[in-house]
């Protein structure tokens, strides 16, 4: 495809990388000719990890041995990782732990929540578009704790909120369609019926601001393998307001989460703090690739960020509209910048043959059953010359 | 201290070693002149991992990306590693998954195994002796479940045992002291009262041989840190009996352990198998670093690895009779082969003060308070020649 079209937004797009002021982190990345917009599901490898993660291999483990739980700070990573990552969706430090999967933070958020929601709230809502591990957590967190699940879509949450309203479990972004949900505005009609809310920042932190502190949110979780780049199933995360902390009393107290862990008493007692999240050993290696991947965000402001990526996919959504024979793709991701996360995710018929074709030819995103391409900008690494080729392709391909 | 009673023993190692099969399995690790009898607590670094877990970060995260969790294997990492641990503690295949940290696969383990217990059941014993934090989760099941906890020693479950025991939890060896618990005894009292056990394997598995298929055990769960040399945190696992399986009702269902994970379904359906153990999206880096560490088990029978740390510990003892002023140690380690796992625990004053003299001069146990010196024997790497200089240089240390 060659014509005045493309050549146009061709043009656009070089003058956009010219102007970019986040272009040069992309040399960061260990990135090739791919254009790589599954960033969303797997964040490309920075390219400090393998160096980092070798010296942590041979040197930390290899001739420190036991002694690096002390020496080389592997017994405070969790603490010290999370303070990396506060900044990036706006809490102030000693708020945020990394340990564990997504679906054990989940389940340990919302068992504290219902403990911390008093007498007579017997109910959880849950986010009924959810990405599922949230909704199978919450119903387990349910069952457990003789609560009531109510899935909601977030839009009618207000409406289902009571006195009988324990928690409620919310996504920031949709993992299917990209919508950015009113995190200021949900978490306020929860306070006011006068329950706790956890949300999941999978698909948002580090692709826009989300303001944890800002908007009194009681507690958040979140993985980093996404447009954190921490790496294949690297630890998650989780944000226990620093209010709340004295009361947090979380359903998977580990030794790493007692006041005296080599104390080794028989008897529970919780540490201060955001150490209360913390349950077993920390997983070292995940946990310090993750740390060398957070180094990429020196000196970058996630405002800037945001502004590239409304910019990315606006951009994307131009050349789709313009390459794309009209009625081959529908979005489904909101044209409104406030609605809107970093994704941009498409209706097409035959989705998984198309993305399968997109693959073959450069261009990967990923696939949704049962109809939807989903495609990821991640603002550190994906270019506007690359969301142009990506129109371009995926109309070729459907043309 | 040179003199004809170190000469004997000293040409006796030589001896020791000169006929140890297991001798050239050193090699494969990376050591230095340092005796190293920590591995009970961080096992050394097998020399194979840097080098695979480069190409893992560079070819599999770097090149292929999100491709990986299918063309390299990520996505049945935990079913494939469980599959190589299984024969090391006598399971037959598709029984061990990996994942999630030896904490959480206790509460996996112990509340389903309370769910499976049956009506009328509403008693967990725990190991009154136990690493702390299998107490502090098997409180919090109990407290979930609406069972009631009662702190046993070993030594004394059978005579808690009835009919409202719903779940034992166990440590195959005491952390502390490395008394070997009788696990074909205590399994059979168990379910001669209709309940399940739970045996914690982390000082066994890679040790001694276990025999879980054997001995009819329910559940088990261990770390990969210790005697398998997994890596500072890596993954734990969890052992499911295969006809238990269809019945295991976890806590903590995840997408990972989802029918379909892929369906993305709001409903939860449960896997085959043991599978239904995992839980969230599993950490590769550390999945992987575990894996390319079991290869040093290629070719190795437990037994033989037994018979070894035997006769280690064995010698170890025989030499600190004979180096150390009586009266400065007490052996905490039964004498009997029988209720031995492979560590020796010494007590001695200022136990805390004498571990840090013997590290500097390069012989490395831990203390453990309040005046325990914790010395672990693994058989791949650690000589007779190191259990005789760290003995000699304990004395050297008392002197």
């Amino acid at each position: 495809m060659s014509d005045l079209r493309t050549d146009g937004l061709r043009s656009e797009a070089e003058a956009l990388d010219s102007r970019d002021e986040l272009a040069a982190k992309r040399k960061e990345f260990v990135l090739d000719e791919t254009v790589y917009l599954d960033g969303n599901s797997l964040g490309a490898l920075p390219a400090n990890v393998p160096g980092r993660l070798a010296e942590v291999m041979t040197h930390e483990w290899g001739q420190l041995r036991i002694r690096s739980w002390e020496e080389s700070g592997w017994w405070t990573a969790p603490e010290r990782i999370g303070d990396r990552i506060a900044p990036l969706v706006g809490a102030a430090p000693g708020q945020i732990v990394v340990g564990d999967s997504t679906s054990v933070n989940v389940f340990k958020a919302l068992v504290a929540a219902v403990r911390m929601a008093g007498e007579g709230r017997d109910e959880i809502v849950v986010d009924a578009t959810t990405f599922p591990t949230d909704g199978y957590i919450a119903e387990s967190a349910a069952r457990l704790t003789g609560c009531r699940l109510l899935p909601a879509a977030p839009g009618d949450v207000p409406g289902v909120l009571g006195e009988r309203t324990a928690a409620v479990l919310l996504n920031h972004a949709d993992y299917r369609t990209g919508r950015l949900h009113d995190l200021p505005g949900l978490t306020a009609a929860v306070h006011a019926a006068g329950a706790l809310v956890v949300w999941d920042l999978c698909h948002t932190a580090g692709a826009l601001p989300v303001g944890l502190d800002a908007h009194g949110v009681d507690l958040a979780v979140g993985c980093t393998y996404k447009y954190l780049n921490g790496g294949p199933g690297s630890p998650a995360y989780i944000y226990v307001r620093e209010d709340l902390q004295p009361r947090f009393d979380s359903p998977l107290p580990g030794w790493n989460s007692h006041a005296e862990p080599f104390g080794m008493r028989p008897g529970f007692e919780a540490a201060d703090g955001a150490l209360r999240g913390r349950v077993g050993t920390p997983d070292i290696l995940s946990m310090l690739a993750l740390e060398a991947a957070l180094d990429v965000w020196d000196g970058v402001s996630v405002d800037d960020v945001r502004a590239k990526s409304l910019a990315l996919t606006d951009f994307f959504l131009r050349c789709v509209g313009a390459y794309v024979p009209m009625g081959r793709v529908e979005s489904l991701t909101p044209a409104a910048h406030a609605e809107r996360g970093s994704q941009v995710a498409l209706r097409c018929e035959g989705a998984g043959d198309v993305m399968r074709r997109l693959v073959e030819q450069g261009v990967v995103g990923d696939f949704r059953a049962p109809d939807v391409l989903r495609f990821g900008f991640t603002p550190l690494y994906v270019s506007f010359g690359d969301a142009e080729r990506a129109a371009r392709v995926l109309a070729e391909t459907l043309g």
